[in-house]
């Protein structure tokens, strides 16, 4: 994937998108000790930076392609994210979600007009489900965060933030698929002066600090995280560029998740959700080591259920 | 108050404040199937639209009532406003504050530097403290709300507001104890192009709907609402004002406040205090007359203690 891969997919994109704002925090600042630049993807539609590859993935297809629709499994924000994409180009979207998904999730894919299509709530089980839908409806299957058109759409979230402030030093980005943090690197690499990408995950679910250690994709041993975005597995897409283009990845306790998003919604009144607030809390953790340094931060989404706070 | 008292106003506190951002939302304008524009003040320094008139209100001393301090009453948002403005300009800040005000609102005061003087929880006791502290300090006493440079200073919100968006038909803003009200309505009549001022106030506390009607002054027979920002009374400088610049003022109820509140948090990520949903809550209620109109709504200030939310 190539410098221009990623201007490319900007522009094919940015009719479908918002181009979130970039909002700083003397607070923050002096919390943190550095000068941070958060790339506010909680404002983006449907609540998070999925729906960036969402789109760009839906955009490229081919007109037979798009009359027959697109599928994927998710319970999270792609399912939204796909469903929105989807509709806005006025393509057919198949989600499959697990029987026992929040209903608030499920009423979001459809009022994006997605159709559900339901399935036990394992992993083999949804692959196997859309699969099916893939075979019976001829739907083309995208998957969330392992697809050449998704990491690239996710991309353009660094591409915006590095446009508006080129000369970031670091930039932190959550890691759960590795969609974002793998089009973070890749925009990073192509677009920044030097500026170095760095990963924040939950000690809870570490595959990705685990496959960098080994070299190989490690799997999650739990995912027992309230980082609910980033339960999901590295692919074999992503992995390879994570390895190049990511220079470090931090792991935060769960406290410090819950910590860091608090300080978000207390002293920068943006709702935010828990895996927005991973990058942030491995700032936090390693904050000597960027002290005086200008760190871009990306806040991933802002979708969360207003029930059941962590706090 | 003139026009040139406004934009002076401005350009004394500019360095001071921030200018906070406008924000739209798509889900918004559906919903209340108007344009709508948020002056969003609770990105505004300490959190809320205060630090305007309290800022202004500090700036104008002469020197040596600099060097005496300033005092208030306050357990809300003017309380931290006044401490922040104070310090902001090197003046020491008196706050007489209920001992039973919550910890987390005198810690604030404390953390922006202002010295609490404690009173007992009632009106008059603390309009008493506060008199002693002008008394024997030789404080400069400033009134939250009543107060010409904390109305001018209020005000300018809505002037940056119509900066930016000159041809607003409509703006929408709470009523609390009238400054910031009386604030808008001096801007939209100054620099507007007919636009006309509604209040949001909450059934509970509606001193300002009466006081209208009756055009004198009432008092609060209840403060029991959930906006805890606008359970104070109007004063003899801003009801003239509002008297002659404010078109109506709708009354809502507790759900729709929460309701309201809730809808920002959830469509618009942001995080705002009930007080700030009031706005909103009464452009709601009768969103049929504001139907394709262009709608400025002031989301006042995002305070709120997130241990205690209403939802």
């Amino acid at each position: 994937m190539t410098r221009e891969d990623l201007t490319a997919t900007h522009t094919r994109i940015a009719p479908y998108i918002h181009r979130t704002p970039v909002l700083t925090s003397r607070l923050l600042n002096q919390i943190t000790g550095a000068q941070v630049f958060f790339k506010c993807e909680n404002f983006q539609r449907m609540g998070a930076f999925k729906m960036r590859g969402a789109v760009n993935a839906v955009l490229q297809l081919s007109d037979a392609q798009k009359a027959k629709g697109v599928v994927t499994h998710s319970s999270g924000n792609f399912a939204q994210a796909l469903a929105l994409a989807a509709q806005s180009v006025g393509v057919k979207a198949y989600i499959v979600m697990p029987q026992n998904a929040p209903q608030v999730k499920k009423d979001a894919v459809r009022g994006y007009g997605g159709e559900i299509i339901e399935c036990a709530s394992t992993p083999i089980a949804r692959e196997e489900v859309a699969a099916q839908v893939e075979q019976e409806k001829g739907a083309y299957f995208i998957h969330p965060s392992n697809d050449r058109a998704v990491i690239l759409g996710q991309g353009t979230a660094a591409l915006e933030l590095l446009e508006d402030h080129p000369d970031l030093a670091y930039l932190f980005s959550p890691v759960g698929g590795g969609g974002l943090i793998a089009g973070t690197a890749l925009a990073a690499h192509f677009f920044g002066q030097g500026c170095k990408v760095i990963g924040g995950e939950p000690f809870a679910a570490d595959d990705a600090y685990r496959s960098l250690q080994s070299g190989v994709i490690e799997s999650n041993l739990s995912t027992n995280t309230v980082a609910d975005g980033l339960r999901t597995q590295l692919g074999d897409l992503n992995f390879p560029i994570i390895r190049e283009h990511v220079a470090k990845i931090i792991r935060v306790e769960e406290t410090e998740i819950i910590g860091a998003m608090r300080l978000v919604w207390e002293r920068m009144k943006l709702v935010v959700e828990p895996s927005s607030a991973v990058a942030l809390a491995a700032l936090l953790r390693e904050k000597e080591a960027y002290a005086g340094q200008k760190v871009g931060v990306i806040l991933s989404g802002g979708n969360v259920d207003l029930g059941q706070l962590p706090f």
